[in-house]
C-alpha cells in the first residue's frame, strides 16, 4: 500500500516518519508530497493541514491519518474526501503540553518575565506582593489534554475551573458550560488556558468582548489554535492593559510573519507551535495500528466526528 | 514579651510581620532592628541572616525564630547565643519552591530560552530534536522540600534521582548517597537541582571537579544557597561548555552585584532569592505557636540541630 506524507510548518520530519513506519509496515510504499507519483496509488494520507488540491486524483484513498490532535487544518480544504479520518491521541504529546502549560502559567504567576527584565539591567530586586490564596486558572476546553493539564495544575495547588460546550461534573473543579456560562467563567479566571478544538463554533471565541470579561490582571495562554483568537483584538487588549500578558504557542496568521507586532510586545511570549510536538517515535505505533485496522476492515481508533470536527 | 525582627536582603516585610503577629500575640511588643530599645528586653529574635553584634546585650533571649527554611545565615555570627533555634517549615513556601523548580527545569528541557532568543529576532523556527525518553533530573538533597519537588517532577514524567548524605530508600527514585555516590549521581544527571542545607560539609560542593562529572548537556538549577557553588568554577564551566545553562535563585555573593559576569551570560537566568518566599500570611501561625510554646515551657516545633546546622 502507498502512504503519502504531507509536511507543513507544524508537522514535518518526513524522514523520521518514513523510518519509523517502515519498521512497523515493511510492505508499505512511503512517499512525501514533494516526491513524484501517481495520486491514484495513494491509499493513506498523513497530513496536518490540507490545502486545496491536496487530495486531487486520489481515487483509491482509504483513510486520512491526521498528524495532530486537532484536525481543523484538514477542513481548510473544500475538497476533503469523505473517507474516515483519525487523529493522534498520544500520551507523550499530552505530557509535553502539560509541561508547556505549567511553564506558561508560572511565567506570569511568578513574574519570571519581570525578573528577566531586571536581570537584563543587572538589578537584584524582589517583588513581595505574593498572596497565599491559590491562583485561579481557567481551562477553555476539557478533552483528554485539558484534563491532564487541569490535574497537573491542581497537583501544583492551583484553583482550576473549566468551560466546556456541554455541562461537565469534574471533582474539585468549578465547571462552567455553554454560551451563558462563558462570561461567568471568564470573570473569575486570572490565567486563561485555551485548549479547545477549533471549529466554526469556537473560531474567534477570544475577542474584544470576551477578553474584556476577564478580571485584572489576567493572562492568556493559548496552545490550541491561533484561530480561537481575534488577533487584532488581542493586540488591542494587550496595548490597553485589558490583558496583562499572553503566552502563545499558536497564532493567526501562522507562522507569525516577521515584523508582526506580537513579536515585540512586552509581556508576550511566543513559541512556534511546539507545545505538543507530533513525534514519530511516540505516535507511529498508533498510525501503523490504524492502517492495519483499515486494511483488515476494522474501524480505526481515535476517529474524528466530521460534524463536530474533533 | 518583646520580639525583635531583623530584616535583610532576603526576608523583609517588617510591617506585615508586625500586623500578622499582633493578631496572634496581642500582648507582644514588636520592634525592628532599626528601632531604638534596650536589647535586654528582647526575648525572641526573628532573623534570617545574623551579623556579628546582632545579639549583643540580649541577656534575656529565650529563642531565635529563623525566618527561613535554612539557618546557615545565623551561623555567620560567631556570637550566636546558645538558645533554641526554630526554622520555618511552611507548605506554602515549599509549594512555591516546587513551582519555581518545575519552571526552571522546563526552561531548559523545552528550550524556552532559545525560543525567547528567536522571538527577539522575530523568527518562527521549531527545534525538533525532542526525544521520547523522560529527562533525567537529579535532586541534591531530599528533605521536606526536595521530596515535594521530586514528587511533582515524577508526576510530570521526569526520571528522578536523588543524592543524600545518608542512604535513603525512595520508591521509584534512584537513590545515591555519601561521597562515593556523588560522582555516580552526577554522571547520570542532566538537570541538577540543588536543595541542600548549607553546612560546612556542603559548602562548595558544586565546583570544577563535580560540575565536570555531569554529562553533556547538563543544567544547574540552584534554589538552595549560593555558597553551595564555587562561583568562579560555575562561570568557568558555563564559559567552557561543561555546563549548558544555569537557573539561579541564589548566588555568592548575594545580592549579586551590578556588573557581575553571571548577570549577562547566555543561558543563565537569575532570580533574587524569591523561589520560596517567607510569607507572613502563611508562616506567622507557626512562629506565634512556637513563641507560645516557649512561653509555656514546652519544646518548640521545627527545632534546628546545631551540630548538623539544619
Amino acid at each position: 500500500m502507498t502512504i503519502l506524507f504531507k509536511a507543513d510548518s507544524v508537522v514535518s520530519g518526513a524522514e523520521k516518519w518514513r523510518a519509523t513506519l517502515k519498521q512497523r509496515l515493511p510492505d508499505m510504499a512511503f512517499r512525501t508530497s514533494d516526491e513524484p507519483g501517481d495520486p491514484a496509488d495513494v491509499e493513506y494520507v498523513l497530513c496536518f493541514r490540507a490545502t486545496p488540491g491536496t487530495f486531487t486524483g486520489m481515487t483509491n484513498l482509504k483513510a486520512i491519518l491526521a498528524t495532530g490532535a486537532g484536525v481543523d487544518g484538514l477542513f481548510l480544504d473544500p475538497g476533503l474526501p469523505e473517507c474516515p479520518i483519525a487523529r493522534i491521541v498520544d500520551p507523550w504529546m499530552a505530557e509535553q503540553m502539560v509541561g508547556w502549560s505549567v511553564y506558561a502559567v508560572h511565567h506570569f504567576y511568578r513574574r519570571f518575565g519581570d525578573y528577566a527584565a531586571l536581570q537584563a539591567e543587572g538589578t537584584w530586586f524582589e517583588y513581595d506582593d505574593w498572596e497565599a490564596a491559590p491562583p485561579k486558572v481557567g481551562l477553555l476546553g476539557y478533552g483528554a489534554i485539558g484534563a491532564k493539564v487541569g490535574a497537573a495544575l491542581q497537583a501544583l495547588r492551583f484553583d482550576v475551573a473549566t468551560w466546556t460546550r456541554s455541562p461537565r461534573d469534574i471533582p474539585g473543579v468549578a465547571s462552567f458550560s455553554g454560551p451563558d456560562g462563558l462570561m461567568a467563567f471568564l470573570g473569575q479566571t486570572h490565567f486563561l488556558i485555551c485548549l479547545l478544538p477549533l471549529t466554526p463554533e469556537t473560531e474567534g471565541i477570544l475577542n474584544a468582548r470576551t477578553l474584556a470579561a476577564l478580571p485584572k490582571p489576567a493572562y492568556l495562554i493559548n496552545l490550541a489554535r491561533g484561530g480561537h483568537v481575534v488577533t487584532a483584538d488581542l493586540v488591542q487588549a494587550l496595548q490597553s492593559g485589558t490583558l496583562a500578558g499572553a503566552f502563545l504557542d499558536v497564532t493567526e496568521p501562522e507562522p507569525l510573519p516577521p515584523g508582526h507586532p506580537l513579536w515585540s510586545m512586552p509581556n508576550v511570549r511566543i513559541t512556534p507551535h511546539c507545545s505538543g510536538p507530533t513525534n514519530a517515535a511516540t505516535a507511529a505505533d498508533q498510525v501503523a495500528d490504524n492502517i492495519r485496522r483499515a486494511e483488515a476492515g476494522r474501524p480505526m481508533l481515535n476517529l474524528v466526528d466530521r460534524g463536530r470536527r474533533y
